[in-house]
């Protein structure tokens, strides 16, 4: 990772943490829902997804006290998916990153409506920003909604689903990850350029930057699961194989998912090129995303 | 049911079953996954909510295309709750209003995602409402979260579930009722105001029915399952009795929870006399609450 990537990580985590902190505890609701709901959005975790929406606003040299809360309730939708995907009924996880997933601490019936609690807390919070106009929250709340929902990463989740024990083509896998981690992803980062009263011509940059660096994201944990071992990953490595998962080496081999990791890698990087963005926060970002061992 | 409130049901109910199916049927998203959200959001039901945010702009005297929408992402969030209230996990309920259940249908990981599809799709339709302003857009979606959350729905299912077993004092069993039901119908009628443009005055006095209805329509529904018949009810009736629930009759008595609904019944009655809407729809609709069979 690049000095100046880590130096942004280094600032911008701890704004996020504190920020989600706050969010919950400032909302009137029952205290063991409010545990629930802080448990797992406390959980530990990257952040790319709002780091991602931080970055974007730094590029383009906006500041924004509303991106923080933006970034927030991004990780709010993306911590709802994961309590209902962990649940018995879905994955039926245990641990996540070595903690006992929600309905294990909290019980079944408490992780959904966590989940649930989450999902709606992102929007209501999106309404209630001080800074940004009633046209860019609506923005936000429609793409927040696609990118969330049936058209989105409630529909690959599906897709996942009905695709489990079946061999996929390239495109259906695709299709999946685009949908799955893909569209929420994406937009994290064109909810910046939405923050930021962006151009039409940079927002569609960003558009195809994201698009990339999402699928080269779920690449590289494709090939992590060959390649990495289980200390660098914090979970089981090889599980991928084991499971016979549909994955971008069982269907590419493990050469031609690298490959395909460079194609996606330099579709991103010629996107913020034809804006001049390619140097910075965004390049260092699909550096290290395309290069990292966990 | 007087003859005008039936015929504006007769009237409205078609143009809201139309509507819902025409709002699943645009989106782009698997085939099963729009089965399972059409299941149970076209599993019948009265559609009080959306009726009762249609009568009040019809007594506002105010036509607008959007309500018919806004009305249906009303019911979807309601119908979100009923899919994931009959899970397992929660009341682990097979059948409803004499149909099989969603996850008995299509599994219990498609209910779950099926529900967070319908709730995330309820936010994006607002957004997405061709005619209103965008701040009237922000004000719903705001009000919506509150309603459906932590701070409202959500939360009122987990005190009714932390309730569970436990003698709740009559304020306790408010709480849960003005949480678990009253927030969502008091938010169906207080959209009509917003999409009506309403005076600050007349908020006011639809709040205020609000929430004395939303009592009325609960308490109305404990003193239903002593005295109505399995017949009339379409569920067994007498199941609070026998599971020792917190109910109005069970803290009251029958006859005191009897005053209570006269009581929530005047004063809904009483904010409608203060702005002059104590002729008409909204207080038809009070009458058929407090005098209901079913």
């Amino acid at each position: 990772m690049s000095n100046e990537l880590q130096a942004f990580i280094q600032t911008n985590q701890p704004i996020i943490e504190q920020k989600l902190a706050e969010l919950i505890q400032e909302i009137h609701a029952p205290k063991k829902l409010k545990e629930a709901m802080a448990y797992s959005l406390q959980a530990g975790g990257k952040r790319i997804r709002p780091l991602f929406t931080l970055a974007v606003l730094e590029e383009l040299n906006i500041k924004s006290e509303d991106a923080t809360i933006v970034a927030c309730t991004i990780e709010m939708i993306h911590t709802y998916s994961l309590v209902h995907d962990d649940l018995p009924a879905m994955d039926d996880d245990d641990l996540r990153r070595g903690k006992p997933t929600n309905h294990v601490v909290f019980g079944e019936a408490l992780a959904i409506l966590a989940g649930d609690a989450l999902l709606t807390l992102a929007f209501g919070i999106v309404a209630r920003l001080p800074e940004l106009t009633a046209e860019q929250k609506i923005q936000l709340i429609e793409r927040l909604s696609y990118a969330a929902g049936a058209e989105g990463m409630v529909g690959g989740q599906v897709l996942d689903i009905l695709g489990e024990g079946k061999s996929l083509t390239l495109d259906e896998l695709e299709k999946v990850h685009i949908n799955k981690t893909g569209a929420l992803l994406s937009y994290s980062i064109l909810a910046g350029g939405i923050i930021a009263n962006a151009s039409e011509e940079i927002m569609k940059a960003l558009q195809t930057y994201a698009f990339h660096i999402g699928l080269a994201f779920q690449i590289q944990d494709d090939i992590l699961d060959i390649e990495g071992t289980s200390e660098q990953l914090g979970k089981t490595a090889g599980k991928d194989v084991l499971s016979e998962k549909n994955t971008y080496p069982s269907i590419l081999t493990l050469a031609g998912a690298k490959e395909q990791l460079q194609k996606q890698y330099e579709s991103a990087i010629g996107a913020l090129k034809e804006v001049n963005m390619h140097e910075g926060l965004l390049v260092e970002f699909a550096n290290y995303i395309t290069k990292r061992s966990n």
